[in-house]
């Protein structure tokens, strides 16, 4: 998506080979404009599905959820970090850890709101290591729905995200792809027609 | 808003006089249509404002501040309950207490992206105690930025959060404002053309 890489040559803000800073357009400051577009792009990808619900993970993939929900004209859904005293019926749940802020935590949804006539595409902003997004397939999974993909914003190619969920036979498609990066310059993996994997 | 008010009666789960569940539409399965009209509702009652900016707070609110910030066609801010490793810059943080949680935290935003040149909309899911809403307010006034006002999607009249607000000369304006409720009941307070308080 070359309006993105573009904004990510132009913001974006390299920290190390590792850590690259996109708060001031898509999450922290958010340009709204930018995410619909998001959301549009990722239905011209997957849009050939019939999905029935987007599903993402606090806080940051909300955004792009939302979008994505628009865009198809379905409910999201976003799995919590943590259980809240309100949150009191079952769960489905999947523990992740966090290498940006090395820490462990448990992602959950309401069995209420993902079962088996759901037809799910997950989005988030980043795939790096994939911890969450393997979280969020092991929900869908734990549910009985179907996954029809996982749509990432940005993917850091040189880590281990995408080969963990294409190893589970799950499509997967980032609007940009990162191949390496070092303080100051930023190689994209060119965009291609991507064969579909089997779900 | 009639049509939230109905969601509420219909979906709504009263777990005491306090405690009230919408997270069937809006704050974990979120309804992406009745979010996009509580963001043109927000435009409808602040817009006569040159709104630059919507702040929120991370989770629940994001999906609110999207759907303002495509109302006014402009970006939002989403303010992060803890520093992460990644967000190194100075910020502006203010101390919040969750009641719902029993737990202190800091909300805190990147200096980068707001300042004196801001009109800012606050908006959340929830108006109850006021906690997070009162430290967002901390933080326009640090940050020099204008406050246009508050909405929040639904309030809880019962509780102290839009005194506090209002004691400070802040517009407030809440799309469903509950004066009691109990298990299987709550009553509404009318909507009411408002008189516009002083910023």
């Amino acid at each position: 998506m070359k309006v993105l890489e573009d904004r990510i040559r132009e913001e974006g803000q390299i920290l190390s080979e590792t850590v690259l800073k996109v708060d001031s357009f898509l999450n922290h400051q958010v340009d709204t404009a930018l995410a619909l577009q998001i959301g549009r792009e990722f239905k011209d990808i997957f849009g050939q599905e019939r999905v029935t619900k987007i599903l993402t993970v606090e806080a940051s993939g909300i955004q792009f959820a939302m979008a994505a929900g628009i865009a198809f004209g379905v409910p999201f859904v976003y799995a919590k970090k943590k259980k809240a005293v309100t949150q009191s019926e079952e769960v489905y749940s999947a523990p992740v850890h966090s290498f940006t802020r090395q820490e462990d935590y448990r992602i959950s949804i309401s069995q209420k709101y993902l079962g088996p006539e759901d037809k799910v595409l997950i989005v988030d902003d980043f795939l790096a290591t994939g911890a969450a997004l393997v979280g969020l397939t092991d929900i869908v999974e734990a549910a009985g729905a179907e996954l029809v993909g996982v749509g990432c914003v940005i993917e850091k190619s040189f880590q281990e995200g995408r080969g963990l969920l294409e190893q589970r036979g799950i499509r997967v498609h980032s609007l940009a792809r990162i191949a390496a990066m070092a303080p100051g310059e930023v190689h994209f993996i060119p965009e291609l027609i991507e064969e579909r994997a089997e779900c």
